[in-house]
């Protein structure tokens, strides 16, 4: 708390000073050095004694694992269908609310000449004896957003791995649990964000691990996506009832995922403040009232989200949330380089610094500008030469299966891939935390004016202890 | 100084709030009013007895417009071609610190069969007594950054019109005087931003006018341009001179003019704060040491600058500034709508709502799509069908002439256009103050940590006299 006063009072003399020397401003501070004096502080709980952090983690190889499914609706429905194509999951639990939407996921493996599994549904808390089944390792939940951590958290009590659809919490104390349950039981907490494996995102990843973007220096990525046709396909328009609920940037993990990875967030790097815009629910309001009926004068979500992130390494981060006005669909997807750019929407393409290509390595290599995307044939050559290794193992496979045009069948392989051979997963609690901090703490910012809010260091201190991102194998 | 301590006061209640109510985040306010706790507040001059606002400012006609043009370097040296296509200019006087430069202007006139003019040249303020000269009317700055303002001033004092190309003001000083003085003076005070003329703004424009994009709720505009070939270019390096020494969007013009066109800003809206952020000089430096063969370790300018303000409205504008990464060229130029969106970089495309499209309107109607751009056909009819009036009578000839593909040859013809027929100019000063502050303002911002900064009323209390942008004809 003295902290907190010795903070605003240190303001009070920034603001003073800004007043007195205002007139003359060309003659302002001339050192780059971030002034954090008109900064929200968040505070970061102290780690119980005796805990530590889950950079890392391993546990112990299994042969096969075991999952048990929450919520069989839109996604959950084709994740049944998709895990029974990945090697060495075995599907032995499925629960939903709703007894007929058990039932069409019975029918999926029944097709697939499997026996019918344990099932739990008809009741609101069904979820818990899935949780307790003692032939469940995993627990998959794919429910609604607002039970995404109750779920993981109960898992995690009971022993489970966990893997969460997005965006698993949905504030800054269901985060701080999933982090303390995860570093107390030793148990994974992966947040399933298929985006991080989409095709363009991975291999242009590859190419900024090996250097050819130089430093990565800003990222971008959003959810642009008109539910126009989908709000209704919500069970009991929960969806739509929370944006009118919330203010904030409340699907930030598709967006940002892919960016944090390319620049090593707390591996090297760390997010240190967000500050958020909206505009007006113009387009919300009449939105919430074709599909519910009635109006709803205090709808609180922005029609267009944006937030900016500072990074302690000097890096920048932008991401956008619009899911209501007429736009074509776009994860940005966006790396600034020092050398090079890499671009997803609404076009695909890349441009490097044509001496840092040569010239026998990329067709129409007369045609590398400064200043212009690469031909079509040079950018398809380069995405072939940096192809990740989990592409060259899975795409074609990944295309059979679908799910997101693959990615969802690489998202759920990678999980399995890692648990079974003891290896760190792709993403870890920490990722979770800090995609889904976007959430709370834009509102938080867009309640204050715009204010710049602190990210927390969700590692604790630990966030320099990893040397850059990378995905694990077992060879 | 009361005012400011009682807004810290409140901080210091809102900061103590938000960590006291920390733990129950979601029960949090439910109303979307913007706090303005966390705002630096930046000082609005009272505006001097007897003086009023020069909103649609008209002056007497002229059947000649005399033009004196000082600097003569890259740009002025087109100003110079362009003008003498221009019905009703005369250029008058000629200025430029090197003579060299003015004999090659005097060039141009003799190949055009024109008398030779009046010429300035040889001393640091050889232009003063291009403002004093009788014979000129309207006085036509392309100098450096540094002596825009001081030169408009003087102009104007003298009793000339000013055009003034972009930025026109570097600091909130330069820019408070340039309104007082054209508000004392009645003279007209333009910046010579010539995108807003570029073919797809000004059509957009058009759409945006005419109601087809609804209610436009955000836009987005950038400068991004790696200037690694252009650096030398300008006169002791001046430019690059001027981004080593400041933090902040130095060029912002480019990218907000056409947007606070389509926003109708001073005209029914106002920009009531603006955030900012910037990566660290990560190539910036680079670019420094290799251009002028010494390190700055002090250099200023973020490698990217972006910068959002909100307005009264509770509408959104995004502006980037990039012109040291290796990015394919981009002014962004992006609207979005709640009932469409425009987008022209990497691709020009539009989406608008199926069914305000008439069936007949455009070909291709059936693929039309509420997901995705319209077909190629379709955009082009679209494009006609809304082509501005501006376009329709200068299109051809603009593109026979030039100048940047033909839009500085439309600024120049509106701004003679307008002045010989006592109409208000397509832009006033406070369209000046609005896009130039961008620039002081974001430094403001960055040196504190992307604290929210207030954006003054430059029209002090008059921006909603004025109902909707629109463009002045004779007819």
């Amino acid at each position: 708390m003295l902290k907190r006063i010795y903070q605003v009072a240190l303001g009070i003399v920034v603001c003073l000073g800004f007043v007195a020397c205002n007139s003359n401003q060309a003659s302002s501070s001339s050192t780059r050095k971030d002034s954090s004096a008109y900064q929200i502080k968040v505070p970061t709980p102290p780690r119980p004694a005796g805990q530590k952090d889950v950079l890392n983690l391993t546990t112990p190889k299994m042969e096969t694992v075991r999952v048990g499914i929450i919520g069989l609706g839109m996604r959950g429905h084709d994740a049944v269908r998709r895990l029974n194509h990945v090697p060495g999951a075995k599907i032995t639990a499925l629960c939903d609310i709703r007894p007929e939407m058990v039932e069409r996921s019975q029918k999926i493996l029944e097709k697939e000449g499997l026996a019918r599994v344990d099932q739990y549904t008809g009741s609101e808390d069904a979820w818990k004896a899935l949780c307790e089944n003692k032939n469940v390792d995993l627990v998959y939940i794919v429910s609604d957003w607002k039970h995404h951590a109750p779920m993981a958290l109960y898992a995690m009590q009971h022993g489970k791995h966990v893997a969460i659809e997005v965006p698993s919490a949905l504030t800054m104390e269901e985060i701080w649990a999933l982090i303390d349950m995860s570093e107390k039981t030793r148990l994974h907490c992966m947040m399933l964000e298929n985006c991080v494996y989409d095709y363009f995102e991975i291999t242009t990843l590859n190419m900024a691990q090996q250097g050819l973007l130089g430093e990565v220096i800003h990222g971008e990525g959003a959810y642009i996506h008109n539910l126009d046709d989908f709000w209704t396909y919500y069970w009991n328009n929960w969806r739509l009832d929370y944006n009118a609920k919330n203010r904030g940037d409340v699907y930030p993990t598709h967006g940002i995922g892919p960016v944090c990875q390319a620049l090593n967030i707390h591996r090297g790097d760390k997010m240190n403040y967000i500050v958020s815009f909206d505009t007006h629910p113009f387009r919300g309001k009449e939105v919430y009232k074709r599909v519910m009926g009635k109006e709803d004068p205090n709808f609180q979500n922005g029609d267009l989200t944006i937030s900016m992130i500072k990074t302690e390494n000097g890096k920048t981060i932008q991401i956008q949330h619009d899911v209501v006005t007429p736009r074509p669909y776009s994860r940005m997807y966006q790396l600034t380089g020092t050398n090079g750019f890499a671009n997803k929407y609404p076009i695909q393409g890349y441009l490097i610094q044509p001496e840092s290509i040569a010239k026998d390595e990329v067709p129409d290599h007369q045609n590398l500008s400064a200043h212009n995307f690469m031909p079509e044939a040079a950018k398809k050559a380069l995405m072939e030469k940096y192809k990740p290794r989990i592409l060259k193992d899975l795409e074609a496979r990944a295309k059979e299966v679908g799910g997101h045009g693959g990615m969802d069948f690489i998202m759920d392989y990678r999980l399995i891939y890692c648990l079974r051979n003891g290896l760190p997963l792709d993403m870890d609690v920490y990722d979770l935390a800090e995609w889904c901090c976007v959430a709370p703490l834009s509102k938080l910012s867009l309640e204050n004016g715009s204010a710049p809010v602190e990210i927390p260091d969700f590692t604790r201190g630990a966030w320099k202890k990893i040397k850059g991102y990378k995905h694990a194998f077992a060879d």
